[in-house]
């Protein structure tokens, strides 16, 4: 069964969940498969990207704000608050599952690899994130 | 095996398939696993977005829309006619697959999820989604 | 245990890898389930696009490129040259993994479909895929 990941985000942008995917997979799995990863929401997202430079992750963010701006004119869905319909076009651009290779029970991700819950509201609370390991 | 659903698909936009594939999902499945979708087309795609106001569906489509407009003078792709090209673009952009978590035989989506086949052309038919749950 | 792809890159742009994906999945299933491929990189990324016309392929990585522009002045992430920040942000819009379906030891794309990597850096080098079956 799936194990469900309670993460408290309490502002817009990445947040790292490397090490909370990692945990869980060490508690399903020793050998190999496949780890997916699910977000339960509509304007939160979860990207795999560099987590070297925090430069990057600020441009990346910087860069979907503009390409997805709040108040846009075109926008009727607008009763959540200006950063509602945003959210939900920018969580349809990046992805809701992630399917992640395990090698002895433990995520194989490149060098410079990290998971990230990419979170596209103001003032999210707790988002929910399955973790499944599939042999 | 993969069970392919037909869905036959009349106008661009987004058609919601959470029943079907939760169908599918009842017939291969008593346990916990994962639901893998695909989608054999490269002009159409899958979506899991929000399922309750038709305004943040409709605004999505309409935002797309403009971001990849026809009759780009970019285009040299241009024989299938003016909606293919900005088809094969918004495919590239969203998702041809899903991993989605399955809990005693069920989809475990969140609250406000749906799945969705989002097309991307004006006259599509039929489309093949593959359907496929993993331990 | 997942099978690791070296893949020789020389440019920016789509890289067909059906063949050995294919190839892949032949040496270890020949039943049915699904096929997880993963890219071990932040700055190149998976696609599952139109096989048949180049012309489409080409449009693609135009449409991108007008998109996600070189020497934009928002970027702060520079050091690593001006390809660098473009192509975080294209991987970020595109997919890291890919989960497709196999039927009798072989995938079953639809009759257009191909698998590209696609490099978003110029002078990228070798590229490791992480392709593993799950039944």
């Amino acid at each position: 069964m799936a194990e469900t990941l309670n993460i408290d985000v309490s502002r817009q942008g990445l947040r790292d969940i490397t090490g909370e995917v990692a945990a869980a997979v060490s508690r399903q799995a020793d050998g190999d498969g496949v780890c997916h990863v699910f977000i339960q929401h509509t304007s939160a997202s979860l990207l795999v990207q560099e987590n070297a430079d925090p430069s990057a992750r600020h441009d990346l963010e910087q860069w979907l704000n503009r390409l997805v701006p709040e108040n846009d004119p075109l926008y009727t869905h607008t009763m959540e608050g200006p950063d509602d319909m945003p959210a939900h076009i920018k969580a349809a651009l990046t992805a809701c599952s992630l399917s992640l290779p395990v090698e002895q029970g433990r995520l194989a991700l490149g060098t410079w690899q990290g998971i990230y819950l990419w979170e596209h509201r103001h003032h999210p609370g707790r988002r929910r994130v399955l973790v499944h390991v599939s042999p």
